[in-house]
Formats: C-alpha cells, structure tokens, sequence
C-alpha cells in the first residue's frame, strides 16, 4: 500500500489522515512541531511518530509527503520532500510571500509538476462537474464567469494579523477556481474591500467584505464575490455562462426535506455549516488524487505553479484594493509586476 | 363581435364576464333571480339585463349562453338554451342528481356534444401542458395517477348540508382530471373518508378528508388525495408517472422570491391563496375556448357526458365510502351502478 | 471495542462490514455457507473465519450479531443468537412467513426487543428528519401520509418466485415507514396490484405497479405508491400532511449543478442510481444504531415486533389485491386474519 | 375616469394602452408622426386621433400624458405637458444626451417630481418583493448588490448605432435598480465590455457583454453583469446579500410543470422569451402607479432626477470601459464628471 508522511498533525493533518485511510493508502509516519500532538496523532493512527520533518520523510515505505504545517515552513519542507524524490502535497498558500514562492518553483526545477497545492474545491463533486462541462463545451465558449463565496463567520480576531489578509487568506480558494474554470490567465484586475461585518477587523487593516473584477487573456469576464459572514449558511456558487448555456454550481443541501407551513415553504437545513462538512467529499477526493499521483508517477492536479499564480491574484487583489485603481498583469514566465496600471 | 348571455351574476358569474371582455366577446345580455344584483351587474357590464332567463337566452345577438346559477336551475337553463340553438357552457355539475343529469343528456340528444361543461382547471397552463405532454406519449404508457387537491379552509358551516358533501363538491375536480389524463374510463374505485379539520363537518354528516384510489379500464391506477384545509394555501398538484418517464404539474409560486436567513432557506410567497388566484388564467383560457367554439360551430372540449362521468364518479366515492368497501363500475352509456360490489 | 460477528458474506455483508469499521467497531468473526466467500472476506477484513454459524457467534469478544444470510435461516439464527445472550442484527423480512415469524418472537420472550431489524430507510437523514418533526408536532396531528417508492428497474426474473411477490419483498420498506411515521397501527387496507413494466414479472404470479391505501387506529390516511422501474432513477419520497403544515422528504441529488440551454433549465444528476449510493448513509447510520444498542444494552430501535408488523402488512396486502377486496386488520398481540372483510 | 393622452403608438404605446384600459382609465387623445399609425390606433382604442401633440396634451379631459416617442423627442414633449399642468409619464432614458437631460431637469424646477420616467422593472412583482424587504430591513444592511440581466439574443444590427451603446441603452435599466435598491449614490464605478456576442456589433463600436463594479457612498458593493444574449431565455435577477440574510428575486417560470426523464430532471419552460411577456404585469403595474399618481397629485414614483442619474451612471460606465479604468463620481446636484479618476 502507498505509504505517505504527514507534516503537522493538527486540524486539517487529521482531516488528511482519516481521508488516507478511507483512500487505501498507509499513513506510515507523522511528525509535528509539538510533540505531544504528534504523540497523541501516533497512538491513534498507528503511525510512526518521529523525531524532525527530515526524519519522517526518509522514513521507509514513505513515498508521498503531505505538508500541513504553518504556512512559514511549506517552502523548506516541500525542496526537502521532492529533493528526497517524494511526491508532495502542500496546503496553500505555497508560500507566506511571493518571492518565497518564487524561490520555492525556481528550486524545485523539473520537480514543481510533482507538488500538489492543495486547492480543495477543485475537488467538490458539483464544482468538478461544472468544470468538466465548460473545458467539454457544453456551454460553448466561457464568457462570464461568477464566483461568490462567502463564510458563515469571520475567523478569530487574533487570525487576522498573520492571515496576510482577505485577499491572500479567503479569496485566494476563489482565484484557483477562476483559473481553474478559464484555462487561460487572467489580465487586468479591479478590487474593491470594505470593512462592513466586523469594525474590528478594520482596525487590524483588513477588510471583511470584498468584490474583484477582472478579465482574462482572451477576454473573459470574471467577479469574484466575497464576505466573512453570511448568516444563512457556507456560501459557495459558481456560475459560469457561456455562449451556448449557462452551468450553475449551487449550494448542495444537508437533506432534500422541505416544510411548508402558515409561512408557506422552507427547506429547514438547506446549508452546510462550514468548510470541514461543506468539503468532506472534496478532502477525500483530493487526497485519492495525491495517491493516484504516487501510484501513477504523474503531474499534479494542481501544480506549483497554479499556487504560484493564485498568490500572485492575491497579491494583485491587496495591492488594487490598496491603490484604489485597477492593476494590469503580467502573465509571462513567473511574473512580477507591470509597470502598466490603470 | 360573438354575443353570450350570462345566466346569474353572482362572483363566479363577474369573474366570467371578465374574461368574456379580455377574450374579445360581448355580454349581451344578463338575467339573475335577484333584480338587484342583475341591475348592478348591467350597469357595470353595459349588458341588457333581461326579466327571464328565457328573455336574456332570446336576446338578439346572443350565440352562446353561460350557465352560472344555482345548481338546482342546470338542467332547465341548459336545455332552454340548447333547444334555442345556442352553444351553451355550464358551471360543474351538470345537474344536482345522477338522474337528472341523465335526463338532461338523454333529452341533449346530439346536442349534448355542443354543452361546456366549467371543468376549469383542465385550462390551467401547467395542468394543460402535462396533459398535452401525457397524450403525446412523453412519458410513454401512463402508469399511475396522483392528483392531490387540497383547500387553503373549508367553507363555511351552513355551505355543507347543501354541497352534496365533498366527494361531489371539491373531489368532482379530480374525477375530471383522472379522467381526462387517462384518456379512458374508471371501473373501480375505493374511498375513504374522514373527519380530521373540523368536528362540526362530522356532525353534518360529511368528510373532510379523503382518499380515494381507481383502477382505469386498462389498469393504470390512480390517487386522488382530498383535504378540505392545507395551512401552507391551495394546493394542487398533478403527479403522472408513465413508461418513459414522470412529469408533474407542481403548485405555481407568486414570484420567485427566496429568502436565506439563519434558519436557512424560504420562499415566502409560494402558494397562490385559493382558486381565485390559483385559476386566474385558467378561467381567461376556459371562456377563450368556449368563445371559440362558438365560432367554430365545433364540439365542447368538455362534454356533458364528461359531466355526467364526473358525478358518476363522485356519486360512487360517496357510496364507497358509506358502505366502506369497493365498487366495480359499469362504464357503458349513461351507466347506473354495477350488481357487482368487491 | 465492540465485537462484531457476521452470518453471511454476501454482498449486503460488505456493506455492513465497512460500516462496522466506520463505526469504530470490530468485525471479530465470520460465517457464510459457502467456505470460499467467507475465506475472502476473511483475509480482506481480518475477521476470524468460522466453520459453522454457532462458532461464529461464540467466537470470543462477540458481543453482537449480525445476520444477513438468506431470509429461510433468519429465525433459527436469531433464536441461537439471542440465546448465547448477544444482541442480534437481522437483515428483513424476519422470517419467511408469518407463522415463522410468529415462532421466533413467541420463542424469544423478552429478548424479542434486543433483535434489531434491519430496515434502513429508517436511518435515512431526510426520512429521519421528517419524522422527527412528526413526532415532535411541527405539523401538528399528522391526517394523510403518501410514500412513493419506485425502483429504478426491475429484479432479474429469477428472483421473482423467490422474492415473496412485490408486497412482501419491496413494499415491506415502505410499511415499515407508515407505521414509523404514524406511531400506532394500520386497521384497514386496500390493496391494488398490476403488471405494467413486464408482462414475464406476471407470468410468475407477481405484480410490478401497486397502490395500497389504508387507515390507521385514529383514522389517518395512508398511500403507498410502488412501481418496479423509473427511468429517471431510485424514487423514494415521503409527504406527511398534517393540521399545521405539510413536510415532505424529497429526493435528494447527487450534486446542486444546473444547466441551462436552449431547452432552458435541467439537473442532470438529480436522483441516485439505486439502494446502495441513495442509502450509503442510512446502512452506516443504522450500524451505528446498532454499535450504541450494544454498548448501552437497550432496546432495538426497530424491534422483531416491528419486523412482524410489517410482514403481517405486506401478507394483508398479497391477500387483498388476490381477493380483490379491503381487508380489515386485527392488530392485537400478535394478530391473525380478523374474519372481517369489506 | 382619469384621462391620458399618449403621445407615440408604437409597439410600447399599445403596450400601455391596453394597461390602461386595464386600470380603468380613459384613453383620451392619441398623437404619432405617423399619421397612419396613428389612425389606426384610434380607430381600434377609440382615443382622438390628433394632428399635433400639443393637441393631444390639451385635448379636453387629459389629465396625464404619456410619452412613449423617439428618445430625441422626450424633453421638449415632458416640458411641454408640465408647462400644460399634467402628470407625466415618459420612457426612459430621460434624454438622449445628459447635457439634454440636465436642462430638461433645470427647466421643469419644481415639476420635475410630477415627472414620472418609466423605469418599470421597479414594478415587477419579485424585484418589488425584495426592495421593500430590503427596506424594511428584513436582510439588516445591504452589503453587496448583484444585478443580472441577459437578453435572449441582441438586438438587430441597425439598431445599434442608434441605441447609445449597451451602458446607455440596456444597462440604465440595472442602474436604475442599483439606486433603487441601494437608497443612497454611487461614488465609484469600474466598467468592463468587451464584444463576444457578436463581432458585427463590435465593428459598430459598441459591447455586447459587460462588467461594471461600483461602490455607493456608505460603501456597499455593487456588481452588474449584462450580455445582450443567453440562449436559456431571458435572464432578470436580483441577489441582496445583508449582515442579517440575503434575498434573491430568481427568474420567474411560466409553469411549475417538472419532467423527469432518463436524462434525469428537467423545468420545460423555465424562463421568459423576453420583456414583453416577462414583464407583462409590470407593465400593467406601472400604469395603475402613474393613475395613482395623477389622481392623488402626488410625486411620481420614479423621478426625473432618477431618470437623470440612470443616465449619468451609463454616461460614467461608457467612459469607464473607454478609458480603461475606474471613475469617482460627483452626486451633488445635478453632477457632471469629477476630476478625480482612479
């Protein structure tokens, strides 16, 4: 059986493990930063618990590493993971900064097509099958392409800080989708945030609420739709219209059960009440894309590239919103900013 | 222009006179058995208001006649009408006893063909299209039947000693969808009756809930579902499942609102308030046709006979139910009761 | 953990092992009557396979069992089971006949309430909720209850003689349900059965298209609606109509796409294949039912009453579509035919 | 009866006659260019047919006037119906230039209330719905508005030239409802067409798909996303997402007939063909609103000013996409273009 190394035991490395097992794959080795979480992460699993990141790597019969650490290491254990030969999947962002991406893909050569980015979503069943029909043509050509996105809450006070922002932290999920969806490379860009959920938020110099318009190479129009909080539920659509029809990925539901009262009709539970049961599938989906990966010695669904290009969107997206204006972009080699703005 | 005379002025009778102007037709003439509300009725409508039915059926002008009075006064009004040579639309039913219905057929003669009965929601534009789609043959072979037909409240208290109670009241609707979905006759049917909205309904001899369920000459096998009070308004649903497929007539919303708030998903106007609403269209549509066949000189599209069947139909459910067993129905002619029982 | 033994490696087995394991439970041992299938399921599982049935439920650390061989050992395995004092799982029917089943509950005595049987659509999470809110009032007195059930196609021929007939084998789901959602006993029944979907089905002496209307203790009014093949999928909806509102389990989809072309708006996978993707959920909820039985000692959330109930209603059914007639049930103990017919 | 003068009789000029009929007023005088046109919509309305529009507005017994001429017409025919006393209904735009709307607006002074330009999606039923929940503060703040509008296919190619461009002729509409929904000024406005529809339409230097992001003065984000074709039918939607829900006004159905074939689910008839018939009871709305508006002497529900601000926001939106970049708004007064562009 495939034999993978997990980095990082906490919430997300869990949701990793039971998606490992599920897979049919072993989950071999495991380490952490906090030894007691690795411990406690060991005696469950059966994995081996070890000592260092290096030392779980070249644990035998590993032949995948999956890395779900802190954004501020992914770099340095994805050069060790594929200079050791493994195939890897990182959680995004790639990297805490662009240049360090940059670094990281400069470095790893050949090997960028072996990282996995751990874009989830592309994983959904619904989102898949959008996907699959707009790159078949069953809506002919893609010509408007909505995102909205939108969690049920805002994350800590305390996360805000060090989560680099709405734009890199939320919306960056939305950027992957748009690549996802166009095939093609996005061109010129226009953010605007505001602070409407939380004025504290505000105060740590992010914004809460969000809208991005942009347009790509050939001329596709895209709007990405963002807020930290929407009462009703998790809130995640895409529409993608084309000139032959229109492909809608809507919210899917817990139960199809639906009342009707003096208020006439409801469907009681219509939402997911976050990512970690809106995405199970997704997690699980995902993860059997990583061992079909090993298994095969294939490319990367989504490659070190696509997480480049997704920050680099974000990056763009902090800056417009910053500036006030609309930003143009350079979509050549590894890119870095036009001088061109408008 | 083509000139119809309204016979009773009642709200049924305003609503008809409506459509008779929005189809392009002229009301002609109005008779009513009370002075007054013929008067008022004239002088908002600009039709004669006549002395006698006799006089309003005469009137120059006049090629079609509108039955809309009290149940007792059918049979007359109708032969008065046909034996005057005029196309003639009567509200259901035809009659207020099997065998007055079947002398009124019988002395119909060949003209029984050119006699409407107001089977209104054979007219309604989603009821229609599954129909039309049914006898297409776009669900192959018809296999079962569902029509669930509930009120929003029941009537008033002094309205059911009178009402025929509600297998001939409300379910004859029903027995006329079954029928015209079908295409072909019923030869069993099994009611059941209830007490479950109001005690004072019981007390008055009648039901307010009921099932009944049919098997056709060919075997295809129907539901109809009664209930004389539904919280969440009208509802009334046609549900046909066939060879190839299933297509159901579902209840119409007002707009298409929706709201999502915590407690999740709604559509807050979904159901129209009662047939006022609900038939609007089908009531514009049902006197479009009969303006139609009186322009065309052609047959009824709901027959007399059909009228007759329907109260044979609700005749037999209201047997059905008293005697609490299933009866085998005779389908030739103007059929009576079978010897047959089960 | 709890330990698991498993009579019967069939293909329902598998299901029920893989839930096991979800479930946190261990499979301990297992049985089947061919030696080979056990032996592969064995090494696949890590069970111990076991020579005979009664090795396999005093195998040590056996706390439950698990039957899910072919319906005619279903008593003799419960009872051997039930005596070696484990709790007991059995897939339904409970027995081959009613007199078979009447045996085994008379011989289980008080352990008749720790024999679990197996009927899932029970632990379905829409079904599950709409009848929570039943019975928690949310539509106030319940008065007509409609369960549609339809197969997206027919059993292989072979099976029919074997099967029981349609009553026995399919709708017995679907009288499980209504006396679920009803909370008391059916009193009167009325059954309809036809062949529709192939005439060979009828040549075996069976039906594949039934309608079963029936009245509970209180007067409630129950449809149940089957047909052997839909060809738009697995079709299994619930509507509970009440005093206060009406809910409905509806199908649930695979995924919330939708499209829209020229032939305007479609959802192209809206239904489940069958059984085994619709019910994946309710085979691993009803599993962890039966962990949690064990573990607290309590009673079976479907009894071997239950079971009997159920079969005492598909037999009722056989009997009044073969007469042609209404039957009127005893429902004292365990009851036989009331000589009362209608 | 209230009295109207229609000056125009052409296609929406019958549309509004026969809504006026239909809301119990008179059709008193009718004016066209062409005399032919005119004649023979007198003759079928029974309106006076006169040679001049002044006549037409001084005809006795008009009391409001309603301007449904060529856009270069609409000032000089609103000036002159207010100079004459009446209440008066004009088409949008307002003006075919800003610089002509803006002395229209400064001419009538205190009259420019009793002007009422017909915006008259604010009167279909669904958008209605939402903005007074909106309002009424059912969704808590408004935080992000998205505003849908396709048309089924594009208008004829000689139209084009003549329309204004997409901004000015078809999106005024959307920000007519961006203001309407918003109750408060856009600030800022980013605006993206490009030509995907059609490359003729592109050769005569219009756009036919279109983008445009803007904020209003408290910050609340606003996308609107137009294509002059979907070949699903025509595409209205409205989603307002709040701190405390979000409200969508969904494209309404024709019927709520369902299909369910092999290919799974369908809606047969989901969408409108076009304004026409989607906006028919709006139509109607409207007219009963202008009635209300005469016989009260109260203001006009849609004002000049409002008709002048659609127009400046599609005036700002044509320069945005020329330029290339965003655009801070003026919304003092009667405002003309800020020197501040981002």
């Amino acid at each position: 059986m495939t034999g993978i190394a997990l980095l990082g035991a906490g919430r997300i490395g869990q949701v990793h493990a039971k998606a490992i097992a599920q897979a049919g794959a072993t989950l071999v080795s495991v380490f952490d930063v906090m030894p007691q979480a690795a411990k406690a992460f060991g005696d469950k699993s059966g994995a081996t618990v070890c000592a260092s990141a290096e030392a779980a790597i070249h644990h035998p019969g590993v032949e995948g590493v999956l890395v779900a650490t802190s954004t501020d290491t992914h770099v340095d254990l994805i050069l060790a993971a594929a200079e050791a030969g493994k195939a890897v999947m990182c959680e995004k962002p790639i990297a805490p900064s662009l240049a360090e991406a940059r670094r990281c893909i400069n470095a790893l050569g050949d090997k960028a097509d072996r990282v996995f980015i751990g874009f989830n979503r592309r994983f959904d069943p619904g989102h898949a099958k959008v996907n699959a029909a707009v790159h078949n043509g069953d809506i002919g050509a893609l010509e408007q392409l909505t995102v909205t996105s939108r969690d049920p809450y805002p994350p800590p006070l305390e996360y805000i800080p060090v989560s680099g922002g709405l734009f890199r932290d939320m919306m960056i999920h939305d950027f992957d989708i748009a690549r996802w969806m166009l095939g093609e490379e996005i061109v010129k860009l226009s953010a605007e945030g505001t602070v409407a959920v939380d004025p504290e938020i505000g105060k740590l110099d992010d914004v809460d609420t969000a809208i991005v318009s942009m347009v790509s190479e050939s001329g596709k129009q895209i709007v990405i739709i963002n807020s930290r909080r929407a009462v009703y539920g998790y809130d995640q659509r895409i529409e993608a219209f084309g000139a032959k029809g229109m492909l809608i990925s809507d919210n899917p539901s817990d139960t199809s059960v639906k009342w009707f009262g003096p208020d006439r009709f409801a469907a009681p539970d219509a939402y997911a009440t976050f990512f970690m049961d809106r995405y199970t599938v997704s997690y699980r989906r995902e993860i059997e894309a990583f061992v079909h990966m090993i298994q095969t010695g294939g490319k990367a669904p989504v490659t070190a590239k696509d997480g480049f290009m997704a920050s680099y969107l974000a990056e763009a997206a902090t800056l417009s919103n910053k500036w006030g204006r609309s930003i143009e972009l350079d979509v050549t080699g590894l890119p870095t900013w036009s001088a061109r703005t408008s």
